[in-house]
C-alpha cells in the first residue's frame, strides 16, 4: 500500500495510490478517517480501515490534479542522521563515533512535498546548497525501549527524503542548526510504502540525479547504523510516536566521469585520495532522488527571493 | 501582560495573570480567541484583543486549580543555543565560533510545563541529567531577513527555559541530537511576559537553584549573541513564525562553597583552573530557574520508569 499527503483547493487529504499516477482520495472514500497522515497512523487499526476503504474502488484523482505535501506535514520530530555511510565520511573528511549514531533534528517547515519548489538561498546569503538523497522511515506504532528485533513492528512505512543542506551555514559552528533547516530546503515524499510491499530495504539503492546526471548511487545495505539500530537508539531516550520520521543519512557522491566539468571543479584530493565533489543545486535545476519501489522524489530548484511568506 | 498555557479537565486554554497566582481564563473571557497560545500570537491584533477581554475582569481561576503546559505546546521550531556564555565555555572546555551562534533544535515533547515532573533517565540508560537555566524568547510577528534594530518588533515576549540535558547521550557524538531531546527532560514557563513589562533583558539575571541551593547566577548582559543578534541570524535562513521559541543559552555553574560536598565532588581542574562542577539532577529533587519579572520555573524531578506512555 502506498499513501500520499496532498492538498487540493487548499484542503489537506490523504490518498492511496492505485497506480503510479492516480489515487483513491480518503476524504471521499472514508470521510470518518482524519485528513492528516500522522493522525491516521496513530489509529491502531489504520491499515485495516484504509484497506477496507479503498477495496475495489476506482481512483478519484490523478497526481497531476493535486499538490503533494511533505508526507508528514506536522511530525513531532524529524530525526536526521549525519555521516551514516562510509563513502560520505570519506568525502567530507569528518569523523564520527563508531559506537553511536550522529543525530540532529529538522523542523517541519524546512521541507516541501514532491514536485514543490526547493528554495535556493540567494548567493548574498549563503553558498553551496546541496542535495542529500536518503531513505526515510515513518514510525507507526509508538514505543520506548524498543529492542532491535522488535523495531520492525513500529515501522508504518518507508519513503524518500532529499535532506537539502546549506553548507555555508552548516559550517558556521559545531552544531548544524540552521544550515540543515533553511526554509523549504528539503523534500519528503512522494509516498509512504508499507513494509510488506517494500520488502528488505538493504537490497535497494538510493540514487540522486541532478539535471538528469546521476550524482549518488549506493546500496542501502551500506548504512552504518541501520533502521533497526536507529529505532532502538532513539527509543532509549524518546517515546517514538506515530508519524515520527527518521532520515537515515546520505552516501558520498559518485566519482565524476572525466568530461564532467562541473564535478571536476568540485572534486578535491584529501590524504592523497581523489574524492568526487558535490555539484551544488542552483535555481533552474531539477533534482531527483529515487529508491526502488519508493518512486522518484523530484523537485525543481528556484531562487528564494521573496523574503517572508506567511504559511 | 503575562500569559500562560494551561490545561483544566484535559482541555487546553490560555490565561492572563492578574496576580502571581490567579488569572483570567480566555476561554471564558474571550471564547472567540483560539485556546492555543501559538495561534493567538499569530493574530496581528492579539495584544489589543487580549487586553480588551481581560479589562476590569476578575480572575477566573488560580494557578493551583490547573496544570501548566509548556508555554508554547506546538511550536514550529525550538531553536536552542550552545555555549552562549563565556562562563559555560570555560567550564566545558569546548570551543565555539566567535563569529556565529551555535544552534540546535529541541522538539515539543522534550519539554513540560512549570510544576510538571521532569523525567530523570534510569541509571541503566544514562547518567548525568543536568539543569540549564535560560532566557526564552517567543516570536510574535513572523519575519525574514530581520535587521538587529528591527528584531524587537518580532518579540511577543520572554519566558524561562530549563534546557534539561542528558550529558551521557549528548556526548555520544558531535551533534547533540538525542541528549538534548530526552522525553520530558526540559521545562518551559511559567508565563510569557510582554516586552513592555519585562523591560531590558540585559540588566536581569538568570538563577538556577537545585534543592534550594543556588547553582547558577549570571547577568543576561553576558550573553555572547544577544536576543537581537539571534533573531537576525535565524531569520537569514528561516521564516521566523509566531510561536517560534529561541532558548538563548546557559551560563556556567557557580563556584561551590568549600563545605558543599556534592559540588566539590563534581568540580574539576582544567588548564590549571578550578571550575565548579554541575551537580546533576536526580529523582526527588526540585529544580528552580528564576529570572526577575519572569517568575520561577519550578519542577520536581522523578524517575522515568514507566516506559512508553502515549500522549
Amino acid at each position: 500500500m502506498r499513501l500520499i499527503s496532498y492538498r487540493k483547493d487548499g484542503k489537506p487529504g490523504v490518498g492511496v495510490m492505485t497506480s503510479d499516477d492516480a489515487f483513491v482520495a480518503l476524504p471521499l472514500a472514508a470521510p470518518d478517517l482524519p485528513t492528516n497522515l500522522r493522525l491516521i497512523l496513530a489509529l491502531p487499526d489504520w491499515q485495516v480501515r484504509v484497506r477496507r476503504a479503498v477495496e475495489g474502488r476506482k481512483p478519484d484523482l490523478r497526481l497531476d490534479q493535486v499538490a503533494l505535501d511533505p508526507l508528514i506535514i506536522d511530525p513531532n520530530a524529524i530525526w536526521a542522521l549525519a555521516l551514516n555511510f562510509q563513502s560520505h565520511i570519506n568525502e567530507t573528511g569528518l569523523t564520527t563515533s563508531p559506537d553511536y549514531p550522529q543525530i540532529f533534528l529538522r523542523h517541519a517547515k524546512s521541507q516541501v512535498g514532491a514536485g514543490q519548489p526547493l528554495l535556493c538561498p540567494p548567493p548574498s546569503v549563503a553558498r553551496a546548497f546541496d542535495y542529500e538523497g536518503e531513505l526515510a522511515v515513518i514510525i507507526g506504532r509508538g514505543g520506548r525501549y524498543i529492542p532491535k528485533e522488535e523495531a520492525g513492528k513500529h515501522i508504518a512505512g518507508y519513503s524518500i527524503y532529499n535532506e537539502g543542506s546549506v553548507r555555508e551555514y552548516q559550517g558556521h559552528n559545531r552544531q548544524f542548526g540552521l544550515g540543515k533547516n533553511f526554509e523549504r530546503s528539503g523534500s519528503f515524499g512522494p509516498w509512504l510504502m508499507t513494509p510488506d510491499e517494500f520488502g528488505n530495504p538493504y537490497d535497494k539503492h538510493v540514487m540522486t540525479r541532478l539535471q538528469g546526471k546521476t550524482r549518488q548511487r549506493e546500496s542501502l545495505g551500506n548504512l552504518i547504523f541501520n533502521v533497526e539500530a536507529l529505532i532502538h537508539y532513539l527509543s532509549m531516550g524518546h517515546n517514538l510516536r506515530p508519524g515520527d520520521v527518521i532520515v537515515t543519512g546520505t552516501p558520498g557522491a559518485l566519482k565524476p566521469d572525466p568530461n564532467d566539468y562541473e564535478a571536476s571543479v568540485a572534486a578535491h584530493v584529501k590524504g592523497g585520495v581523489q574524492y568526487a565533489g558535490r555539484v551544488h543545486m542552483k535555481p533552474g535545476d531539477v533534482v531527483e532522488v529515487e529508491i526502488e519501489g519508493l518512486g522518484v522524489l523530484r523537485n525543481p530548484v528556484v531562487a528564494d527571493e521573496a523574503g517572508y511568506r506567511p504559511d
